[in-house]
């Protein structure tokens, strides 16, 4: 599937421990960034991906592949600067499951909720639970991109 | 892998037809550039990859992963404006092989030859065969990343 139909929203009051379930920590760093192109590299506990994203709003293209861990240890160093470590949690919901990230390191204290849909259809009539914060899909400086470049923006979005 | 150590040359006069044998048409996108890092796409007849090039010089960190062409594809539109085409012979060499590139396109003309080596004390000993022409490696503005943006630079190296 190279078509990405996501929503990302804020969390300012997590879900307790036991709807979190146990997380997975992930370390992401962007390779490169051009035009409205990324390529990243995400290593978790025992894998490694590298993603690229294209395009902008609801619907991007993305390209997912895993690499061996050692190549992705590799560029890692090429990455400075452009980092974040996040713990990822799989919470199920009507109809799909949030992956709520609890971001560490400069953005500690940041919690964001992502829900992938099948159609634009389904994300356009999804309704987010009470949990759910702001939305920030395609909200300047909120992608992970930006947020792994820039830090936590200065002003939450209205 | 994760590290190639590779030497670029110009090629001013190619060899013959049957000394380069049969090509494989290659076309390459880049998905974007930033730092030292340079991610792309290769699509050939039958594959496709995503590489990732880091670092500067004789030795840089490589990752290359195979995806399916219709992932390729997808993510093709996105890199207007940082394509080139080209066909690569395979030519034997003592000691290894030398990877001939005819471009296509605006670059038509245009033709390079590399050779990778297994460590750099090899690389550094190598002769190159009377065809080779002036050496490429590393010259602001000959990579490939640089002639899919920008064309063939109007000074050739010297």
């Amino acid at each position: 599937m190279a078509v990405e139909i996501e929503r990302k929203f804020l969390v300012t009051d997590p879900p307790s421990e036991d709807v979190l379930g146990a997380g997975v920590p992930y370390r992401q760093g962007y390779l490169a960034g051009e035009g409205d192109v990324e390529a990243r590299i995400r290593i978790g506990p025992d894998d490694a991906w590298i993603t690229v994203k294209a395009g902008r709003g609801v619907s991007r293209t993305e390209v997912q592949v895993a690499i061996p861990v050692a190549e992705a240890e590799a560029l890692w160093p090429h990455t400075a600067g452009r980092r974040l470590e996040k713990v990822r949690f799989f919470v199920p919901l009507e109809g799909g499951t949030a992956e709520v990230d609890r971001y560490a390191d400069e953005l500690d204290g940041l919690w964001t909720v992502e829900v992938e849909f099948d159609s634009e259809e389904a994300s356009a009539a999804f309704t987010p639970p009470a949990w759910f914060g702001v939305e920030l899909t395609d909200i300047e400086g909120w992608s992970n991109a930006a947020l792994a470049r820039r830090g936590r923006p200065a002003d939450p979005p209205s």
